[in-house]
């Protein structure tokens, strides 16, 4: 058991067995946020203001009250006061204060005996409200004289803008972020070729097929429990903790099943809302399962953007200076990714000289969330549909000029630290050399191309591992198993002890039997929990080999672990016959006790990955509407522990940014309401909208990892929307730089180009 | 925080916060086994058998399986073969093969849509039986001739009877035990009076007022879950395992609250026909809750027994030899506690010689199962009872007796090892110094004494303890809080933190999230989870202090955990403000990651235990009754971590005591089937039976455990039943040595004193 040394030849890790909780979920088995129940449990429903912008003048919740069954109402004024920052922020968008900031905003909730009553309970709270003047467009939010929405917030290091007094303008700038090196002014002028572009992305939804569920428990004594669907369930704790004014560890959380997250499951929705309604209605559990519409109404989307991005190009491809000004607005709280999205939009590439700005912007929407690679997706779509539209400017390759401009390791990337080994040109050649790169096109079909970044996670993690009596091995780990961690992280267990795959069960554990973890986000549940599983495997093998020696009367450094065996070595080698894994469990309670392994770190080594799309599109020049012939992901792994979800991460991030790309939009109307929250309307892509998703997987092995892991989750879902903006560019030469590219915008653009 | 060093003086450890678990407890919230329910559960019912012993000839399921809703019916077929040792015992307890062993035992199960109607189902299962001869008395059952039980499981070495040919003889004896020192020849030659007598008890049951109840999961990949009411997930897991031929760590077993178990509740009953009737039935739920019938005919009482005691005594109350000859039935398996029960008759003496000689004797019974000190107060009725009537032949005060003979530190036990610090001398004289000792007695009336022993234990024990954000504190036991060890836990983490007991929670976690635990038994919780939580946290103090150490910059020796809180420490005390836990833990996550600390060990250290009981009775010359008029408990606790639980196991051995001396027993029909199955007719003590239990808790601390614990559970049943019939021989001048010692006996046995 060589240590932190990447071997090539494995038995277990890169095949492909089936995932632990595969019988489960495909016989119904599994159980999701909404299948727990408890005896005696109350349902709860929530009181959302229908105005984007508005006082909260009254709430009578009399008549709710007085209904037979109905047991608790609350509002604010049953959470503590005094938070400040992102604590406040939380415990405001968990339920209004004296303003209701968004269409959707909890004002109050209700539990009662059933769920039907609880919702007629809820109609019967009158609210009233004194509407104020809304904003919910990012230009329009940013501009001097739009609606104040949090008055006081403002970032006022932001520079007024001529004819602006410093108090009065940019208020509803919160944020604001300029970073970049060497001299654009200098790098500009090299150039042969200076473009400069307007891109607009509009919000998009995770889409998780599973709405937001839970149950929650709160005695008076502030001892609470929690069931919840989540990515993340130690930080529905320590979020739940400090909007109720409780302690963390007085709080268990367990996670259920989850049917989709991509980041919009890290953070607190109605999960405060239930455990503070059990906390007033006696300690009886308190379950709240969200409708489709309060999913899009009221929880994380992701921000939407305004972009304005200039580079310059020498005539042979060489990029020569970027400049980059992002403005996004994350609804009526600080957090629009506009960091992330300007970290990521030139990270692929080598540029002498860059300027990045961004500012965070409040409008009336819902809190943002994150959502997979958040911000990353729309720099891509900016940058990268420049980069195209120049190469086709030049003349220039798409493939040979992201070649040219590849970073590799060694280099200093564009939002500041230094690459270790990357793979961006692996797959510029696998994309280059794949067939889906050289199939003869016909009339109104294009081909795109598009590279995106992805930095990957450590994040905090905590596993412990420990032997049972009969050698088989369990894993403790607290990132939910969202795309088939399970499956992978006991392949890397069963590996490193040399054991079948079969004998290893990955238990996702509830907060109150584990150190603190943070979510499955930012792509780490494999590499982190995996790592970390790694590193508890390997202690509980030393203890082994430790007993090993003491059974055999030898010196426990010349005992090794081989194949699921402790085993004499060295000058000892051959003396005793192998003690399996079972032989030693079995003893275990006569030789010392329990065997355990755990591991507790900020895991470093984090691999930041790089992928390549290529997209083929007809675009029906009557309709507008864009058909996906053909779409290739080629992105690099690290190393593919269970090949088969890797290809399913690659194709979900492509299936979701074909989405983002072409139909998918929060649509407000002028009231401030939001016009589609049902899947009706929030149109996702449907199987039939989509081909089989063609994948490669590049391995350029981590060394920052035991297997070579980097994280495969993110990187996927940044390609497709300039790369398919790209290949309808070349499909109907009209430019799109506003998503999503619906029909209607397809026509009008090229409607506007024939009118030339 | 020294280690190791027992201290006298504490802020928590001694006090009496309200338990973690209380307000759950007491407004009905805390989830009992058969609270948990899942979304297509089934309900399971067992068919069991009416005959003490009959071979199995059919089993016809065809009309129960035609009923509309009926599920799944198992049957021993369904089992794995091959089995041996005590895992086929267990199997074989589980649900009979070819021959049922006794009124109760399972034949075979199935699971239906409704409770109801899975009863109605199993009325319908066909069960062809051959009535085959049996016998329920353990010394009807250890004579030549009796019926065979099991054939060929006799114990072979044990010696033929006069007459008997070794392979008919002492069929039914399946093991036999001799021990001992001295020359009891000699030791009896040197006794001025020499008595024998024979004692009886009857098969008694823990009583536990929550009936054993389970949810069973497991899918046809072998992985399962269960929801049960246990005193240890981890037995249930390995058992369950073993009996059903599947993986232990496939298997995560979570444990309900728990409403008693004193034993019985550490081994399998109708936990693995849940689960088999769950892998029948497709993977669906299946429940099974058992009605207190089943509880008493099915599950494990403790041992009948049949007792020889001859001691030997000078004038002065020296005793100078000893010899027991105990003849125990634990049903139709090998294991009734006749080990334990000679291992802890003489316990509290030190004898020059005593011979002792154990039967464990098969008869048609349920398989009997740990109750609370098992065997120890069937040995110490018989050899305290003894003591006493030699008392009183020579004149002497039982308590100046006792303290004449009494172990101290550095004696070697009756049972081979020497004690350490032990505290029998204590309780003698603690007792002889209450109130109670003195109370002049009326007419009828009687004072008894007798004292107790239990070894204690240690036991595989894992606990992780992890830091929250916030810096409050969870640990993670494995042993189901039954007398409040979820408080004696936190007391005892939060004094070696130096945090408020409020910041502590303690968590009772399943099996796939901790090492391997034994049960909470053996008096061990807080002994052995008490001292692995102090372990764990001084283990996450000293990652808090190298935390902090890096912070200031200086060595990490130089700093001290102390009061909660990192302080600069030597020549740099005072040089920076302490950084208290909140501090530490917020700033986790940048420090180096989540602060957790790991315990797994059998603990050393364990500390015996004795107790000293007085008992005043008066007894009904005409109907026989016996009233407890007062009742007084002594016990070295070595250290009571929470006094007021201390005092609550003290009171609830005596209550089951009393209950076991005066009128519960197994009554068995000449058909060996039981007679009294129901709390009607088996008679556990009622409020109204008992008087308000006095206690002292008498203090000599455990040098083996960081606060003194020794372990309180089980030492308090040893006493009374000795105790009781020493204090009704006072009041009736009638001597009864069968228990118990109910209306009818202790009439029969004054009249036949008064015919003299």
């Amino acid at each position: 058991m060589a240590k932190d040394e990447i071997r090539t030849e494995y038995k277990l890790v890169g095949t492909r067995p089936n995932r632990p909780d595969g019988l489960d979920k495909v016989t119904g088995r599994a159980r999701y946020g909404a299948d727990f129940s408890l005896p005696g449990m109350l349902f709860g429903a929530v009181v959302r203001s229908p105005h984007a912008h508005a006082r909260i003048k009254r709430i009578d919740a009399s008549k709710a009250l007085a209904l037979d069954g109905v047991k608790a109402v609350v509002t604010r004024a049953d959470f503590p006061t005094g938070l400040t920052g992102e604590d406040w922020n939380l415990q405001e968008n968990t339920m209004a204060g004296d303003v209701a900031l968004y269409d959707g905003h909890a004002v109050a909730a209700v539990a009662a005996t059933s769920a039907l009553l609880a919702q007629d309970a809820a109609r019967l709270i009158e609210v009233e409200y004194e509407i104020l003047p809304h904003v919910t467009d990012v230009d329009e939010a940013i501009k001097p004289g739009a609606p104040a929405i949090r008055p006081g917030s403002a970032d006022h290091s932001v520079p007024p803008h001529e004819g602006e007094t410093p108090d009065m303008c940019r208020h509803n700038v919160v944020r604001n972020i300029e970073f970049g090196h060497g001299d654009i002014k200098d790098g500009f002028a090299k150039a042969d070729l200076v473009m400069e572009r307007t891109y607009k992305t509009e919000a998009t939804h995770q889409g998780y097929i599973e709405p937001h569920a839970c149950v929650g428990q709160m005695g008076e004594d502030g001892k609470g429990e929690m069931w919840v669907c989540t990515q993340g369930h130690w930080f529905i704790r320590r979020m739940c903790a400090a909007v109720l004014g409780i302690e963390a560890a007085q709080l268990r959380v367990t996670p259920s099943e989850i049917g989709g997250g991509f980041g919009g499951k890290t953070t607190i929705f109605m999960e405060p809302l239930a455990l503070a309604l059990s906390r007033k209605a006696g300690g009886r559990p308190v379950k709240i399962v969200m409708s489709r519409a309060e999913v899009l109404r009221a929880t994380g989307p992701t921000a939407s953007s305004s972009m304005d991005v200039k580079i310059g190009m020498t005539k042979d491809g060489t990029l020569t200076a970027a400049r980059a000004e992002f403005r996004m607005q994350g609804g009526a709280f600080p957090g629009a990714p506009v960091d992330m999205a300007l970290y990521c939009a030139f990270a692929p590439y080598k540029i002498p000289a860059i300027e990045h700005i961004g500012y965070d912007v409040l409008a009336n929407r819902p809190k943002c969330a994150a959502y997979r690679a958040p911000g990353a997706p729309m720099g891509a779509f900016a940058v990268e549909s420049l980069i195209d539209e120049m190469c086709g400017e030049l003349g220039l390759d798409p493939i040979e000029v992201r070649l040219k401009n590849a970073v590799k390791e060694g280099d200093k990337s564009s939002y500041g630290p230094t690459f270790g080994k990357i793979g961006l040109v692996e797959t510029l050649e696998a994309a280059r050399a794949h067939p889906n790169y050289s199939v003869p096109l016909g009339p109104n079909q294009g081909r795109g191309v598009a590279s995106g970044f992805w930095f990957n996670h450590g994040g905090e993690t905590s596993v412990s591992l420990a032997i049972s009596e009969d050698g088989t091995v369990q894993v403790s780990v607290g990132t939910p198993d969202i795309g088939g961690s399970r499956a992978s992280i006991a392949l890397m267990t069963a590996e490193t002890l040399g054991i079948p795959y079969e004998d290893v069960r990955v238990n996702v554990v509830e907060t109150g039997a584990l150190g603190v973890n943070e979510p499955t986000h930012g792509s780490r549940a494999t590499f982190a929990s995996g790592k970390a599983a790694v590193e508890a495997a390997r202690q509980a093998a030393r203890e082994m080999c430790r007993r090993a020696a003491k059974e055999w009367g030898i010196d426990e450094e010349a005992v090794v672990w081989e194949d699921g065996a402790a085993r004499p070595a060295g000058p000892n080698a051959g003396k005793f016959p192998p003690m399996t894994i079972a032989e030693i469990a079995s003893r275990m309670g006569s030789t010392g006790g329990p065997i355990s392994g755990h591991h507790e770190s900020v895991p470093g080594g984090v691999g930041a990955s790089f992928g390549t799309h290529v997209v083929d599109v007809e675009v029906d020049p009557e309709t507008g509407r864009t058909t996906i012939l053909r779409y290739l992901v080629v992105q690099d792994a690290g190393r593919a522990i269970h090949p088969s979800y890797v290809e399913g991460q690659y194709q979900g991030g492509a299936a979701q940014g074909i989405g983002w790309a072409l139909n998918e939009e929060y649509v407000y109307g002028d009231d401030g309401r939001l016009q589609n929250p049902v899947f009706l309307d929030y149109r996702v892509p449907v199987a039939s909208d989509l081909p089989m998703i063609d994948t490669v997987i590049v391995e350029v092995p981590n060394p920052g990892h035991p297997y070579g892991v980097r994280g495969v989750g993110e990187t996927g879902i940044t390609p497709p929307l300039p790369a398919i903006a790209n290949a309808i560019a070349v499909a109907t030469g009209a430019r799109l730089r506003h998503l999503p590219m619906n029909p209607p915008r397809v026509l009008a653009a090229i409607q506007a180009k024939d009118r030339g």
